[in-house]
């Protein structure tokens, strides 16, 4: 009898973990977690709200009429927004008869696989015909794909309900085609092979989902397909992705806003590999590079929302894929109650899984810490040798701001050219800023919710980043895949408190034209907030147009010099290269000495000084030109230019001062304290910059590409 | 030996109610508010967290080194600022020694009282010379007003601490100076007789001034004068401004922002009147007018920010002055607990005196009640008769939305050419907008922080806002004194649930034009939110050409029609009447038949669609035209304009629609319904309007002057 209960009980373990034979639910949900999650119902305030607002979608869901409609629109479109409702509708409904035992669930999610068995196999490549890799229910297969994770998961969790007729049936019919569709395509067109074996986040999507069906439906060799690539070497798939889409600090080439994406499937076939192959350790797969790459995600954002640069919208913690991402690092890492922090503070609701319930139950037990920001340098490139992209922060938690230096590899085709730019945030706002994308995201009536045209000309345009722009052209052409064949080479950083600095230099972005880029961000003993302080040195053995631009979120307060303003009639500033879309607002030529320019953002005024001559075009500018069908913000930038140069030192400060406060009408400091920016000495011992404020105040920096910055305060 | 007693306790009474003779402190602070206030330290969390915040304040002042700035500066500039700190400095101060009892905040309110002595009586006018009613410490005499208000409460503070040396001292060198200057100018100019006994905000603040400084000092020919007038006949001062400044409900002729800072005075004084005469029963005083201004004030906000008509800045609830407002109309009657939130929720702070302490005790006893914001028809006029301003709200609480309509009186040297305007707020933004004023309230580089320029050629001019422009040309040619002579004519209004609706009659503001606005907020049964129906009919003999603008707050998404973008130059709209400040992005032509307009704020669309022909001009445009200073914002409007029209109905709806979620990637209904608007009636029996949408459905609206809208809908 005990040898039979132990046979028994080996059979059942076995049935967990051995590839073919999957026990359900195993993917986001154990039959383990089922029992949980039952018993502590009531109990987990943040996971009890999450689970009722499933419920509540899950019963909209049972009683919705099913629509299959005809492929026919983009993103935001009704056919794409109806099978997209389908996918969720799925997910939910299969988490509600796992955690309800309501058949009534379990019974839609039938009805509607078996309704996508009947819909499927006769689709044709999706009519719209937008991207090279089209899906078939959808315009792309990436969101084919997706469907395929969601799905997957709604399978698991019904798999025991339904009849192995049903599951014949459903998988034949439905799941096979659809994942040979997602790693071959059609016979007529088979581009998804090359898609699928792709080291990139539509393959990441694609093998999650294959993956996930394979365990789902308990086919190992979709899994092996999965982790390996279609042909099991091991040049493709999901373990070679997490070896290159991720530098060994976690950071993703394409940017924080796509890394936000990139790291959902990843972490979600994770979470599923850990349950269904837990001797893959996963989590601690290249040194725990996932749970690396959610910390760098978390890193990379001011005020929970993450920073805009390459193709970015606003998106921040609270985005669904970072649901996933910190509710299973957190389970993947227990240790780290950080996390819970971004749960409670930010997003306010968990996975109705066992890593949400994972979450739940460290909330409430009070164990959530504070998150941590931090100064970083974040490499780049998949091991580490592209660059890096650099975050200063100040070490008083009173000090609301950021600093971020961009001295990365383009970051395939969401790349802006933007080499060695800056960004600035501060008081809770964006000061100096980078445009992100040009995107409706899911509105029809904007190309479809597409990429507009507008992303290219100007979104990652140089002139519409706070980098040097040489005769008024972008870095490398433009051409994104010969920027890609080159990174900036980083010089230095340090993140000594009092005293951050960065320096990079780009030799590559202009023919004949190389520039180095140090920023120092300090505190100095007799201003109120830390002063970032630039030095930009083009250098040429020709005569260029170098134009130094900051973009800027705020109003206009003074310039301190003169200046031309359009009243009008207005025109644009250039006719390519982004100049394009450049309302020149006002002209304005520099004094011999340097000039100052003040803009006020919420309470706290901001002013750029920088090093000019009279020969200094200074331009006054807002974006917005060119722009046909309304795509663009239309937002201001001040723009330095130096005409017939070939070296040229750019030496500026950005101060922040003052508090403008309106609810009781006091005001402080509202003039900044700069009054002079001299370049000193240029020579082979590097630059020495002196910075003069007002009450005999000085700041005597030194740079050089050897050595990093120091600084003496008078 | 009793008799004795009660002789002596009559006299103590007498001293602290009798006229001439004041008990210390008897202003904001009573002996007996100080002994509770002592009393309950540490105990009402929002009272001890505002008491904090003043004794460090007080503590900064007590080592600040005394400084009086000659007189040089305007609002910003450093003169103003500092003569600003040493007023709040020693009302700190003097509230510090009330309630701590420590010396040394006593001993340097004097020693800066006994520093104005020295400064003051030699003062001629302030150097600035752009008032017409300069101050001698500040640019205009309303500061110097402001100074008196809080410095008596100081002096109230230290009285009993002072030597009657220097009692004597302070009174004759400082005091009756300033309160003379206030009351009648300097010998060689005596306009602030006039000022100080005027109907308008500025006598409220010098008759507070005046009044407050004389119950401190124990003068009350000094209270009379400022209860009745400087020749106490009571055509001027305080009483006779409760009279005529607010209408029986409590609104302010020059509209909310200006209510705000009128109520200060209004409530601070009339709480030291309420100690000092309390058989003036001041609160009850014409119906309670003060309490019910207090109430019009908070209801003419959204989420907390005061509405943005006439010169309004963006301020709301937590404005200094709301914290005063709030406090004492808490205190005079405490039965409103809705007070008790409006600073649990908003303000987070209370007054450091009696009515603070009795707000903090509410609050700490759970007393606090949500404040219920409502549909509201305020009367503009003394008498209510001069036309009014309406707010109408949804029932629901899960609508968080408002529509203005604005039919008041012009509002005095504040109001702007805006007869019959509308608003639209909702889901936390304005949607349908109101400029308000082109001011950068205390900054210096911005004209000095006062009104700009082009505050009166841009932000007052009547295509500035959402209502009917004849001509391009201003209402009343631009004249306030002429638009102050007239009011529009309130036709009807009804707040019933689920059909709010309003109309009014403008006969004066363009020669031989007149126009009736209709304005309908409803519940429609097949649309997810109420619609608004904007019916203006515009009604002359003559010829003209008709410009219906809607200035909007969001991003243009679609526009029904083909349109002409300025792409690489732009031009202004017009050369006057606010025409010079707008550049024309885009120009189009109607369709026959309607057209509709959709733009996207926050997550959700709006779309106006509008009865239009081939005749019609649409132009897209952006303000910031003409603007040499930097001082506009570029916002964008749309206007629809008719020409050669005699009699012509503009028939619009507002549908708001759709949710666009980019946290979850979510879109639904972002496509308007509306499909037409038709006008199928002009006659004496009314105008009939049918708004037709998908589906089949339809809404048919039915107006006349006469009679309230009837709506049916299929």
């Amino acid at each position: 009898m005990r040898n039979l209960a132990i046979l028994f009980f080996s059979l059942v373990l076995c049935a967990c973990t051995q590839a073919g034979q999957t026990a359900h639910p195993s993917l986001l949900l154990t039959s383990e977690g089922v029992k949980q999650i039952r018993a502590h119902k009531g109990k987990l305030p943040v996971f009890d709200a999450s689970l009722d607002k499933l419920m509540q979608d899950a019963d909209a869901a049972v009683v919705r009429e099913i629509c299959l409609p005809a492929p026919k629109d983009g993103g935001g479109g009704y056919s794409h927004e109806m099978h997209k409702l389908n996918y969720y509708d799925m997910y939910n409904m299969g988490i509600a008869w796992q955690l309800s035992g309501d058949e009534k669930y379990a019974q839609k999610v039938r009805d509607i696989l078996l309704a996508y068995v009947d819909f499927y196999p006769s689709l044709d490549f999706h009519p719209l015909g937008l991207s090279g890799n089209p899906g078939r229910i959808f315009w792309q297969t990436l969101n084919e794909s997706v469907f395929l994770v969601h799905t997957a998961v709604a399978y698991d969790c019904v798999y025991d309900f339904l009849s192995a007729e049903d599951r014949a049936l459903i998988e034949k019919e439905f799941f096979y085609p659809y994942t040979d569709f997602i790693m071959t395509g059609l016979p007529h067109n088979r581009a998804n092979t090359q898609m699928f074996n792709n080291l990139n986040n539509w393959a990441t999507w694609a093998c999650a989902g294959v993956g996930m069906i394979g365990i789902a439906m308990g086919d190992d060799s979709l899994v092996q397909k999965a982790l390996y690539g279609s042909d099991l070497k091991g040049e493709g798939g999901f373990l070679k992705q997490m070896d290159v889409l991720f530098s060994p600090d976690g950071y993703f080439t394409e940017g924080a806003y796509y890394l936000r994406y990139a790291i959902w499937p990843f972490v979600t076939f994770a979470q599923c590999l850990d349950v269904y192959k837990p001797d893959l350790n996963i989590f601690q797969y290249r040194d725990g590079i996932l749970l690396k790459a959610v910390d760098a995600l978390l890193q990379m954002a001011y005020e929970g929302e993450f920073m805009h640069f390459n193709d970015a919208l606003e998106k921040g913690y609270s985005a669904q894929e970072l649901i996933s991402a910190v509710d299973i690092a957190y389970n993947a890492n227990p240790a780290d109650k950080s996390l819970l922090s971004v749960v409670q503070d930010y997003q306010h609701k968990v996975l109705v899984s066992d890593a949400g319930f994972a979450v739940a139950k460290g909330i409430a037990a009070g164990e959530a810490e504070p998150l941590k920001l931090h100064s970083m340098w974040l490499r780049d490139g998949g091991d580490g040798s592209e660059g890096a992209f650099c975050i200063m922060r100040p070490a008083s938690d009173k000090l609301n701001s950021a600093v971020t230096f961009k001295a990365t590899s383009h970051g395939l085709s969401h790349g802006h050219f933007d080499k060695l730019t800056f960004a600035y945030y501060d008081a809770g706002n964006e000061i100096v800023t980078d445009y992100g994308a040009a995107r409706f995201l899911n509105i029809e009536a904007k190309y479809n919710g597409h990429y507009t045209h507008e992303n290219e000309s100007w979104a990652k345009s140089s002139i519409a980043h706070n980098t040097l722009v040489v005769d008024g052209k972008n870095m490398f052409g433009g051409k994104w895949r010969e920027s890609q064949k080159y990174h900036p080479t980083v010089l230095w950083h340090s993140f000594e408190e009092g005293l951050q600095c960065v320096a990079a230099r780009e030799e590559n972005a202009y023919d004949g034209v190389s520039f180095t880029r140090y920023l120092v961000y300090a505190s100095v003993p007799f201003l109120e907030y830390p002063l970032i302080m630039d030095i930009l040195k083009a250098e040429s053995a020709g005569k260029h147009q170098y134009d130094y631009p900051i973009h800027y979120n705020g109003h206009m307060i003074s310039l301190s010099v003169p200046y031309e303003r359009a009243l009008t009639s207005m025109s644009t500033l250039g006719n390519s290269n982004g100049y394009q879309h450049i309302w020149t607002e006002a002209k304005a030529h520099g004094s011999e000495g340097s000039t100052s320019y003040t803009w006020l953002t919420g309470y706290r005024m901001y002013t750029v000084s920088t090093a000019t001559t009279a020969a200094t075009e200074l331009f006054l500018c807002r974006g917005g030109a060119s722009d046909p069908d309304f795509n663009l913000r239309n937002e201001p930038m001040y723009i330095i230019r130096e005409k017939n140069a070939g070296n040229h030192v750019f030496a500026s400060c950005l101060e922040t001062h003052g508090k403008y406060d309106l609810q009781v009408e006091q005001s402080a400091n509202l003039v900044h304290s700069c009054k002079g920016v001299t370049v000193l000495s240029d020579d082979e011992n590097g630059i020495t910059v002196q910075y003069d404020f007002i009450g005999s105040h000085s700041v005597t920096l030194t740079v050089s590409p050897s050595e990093k910055a120091t600084v003496n305060y008078n």
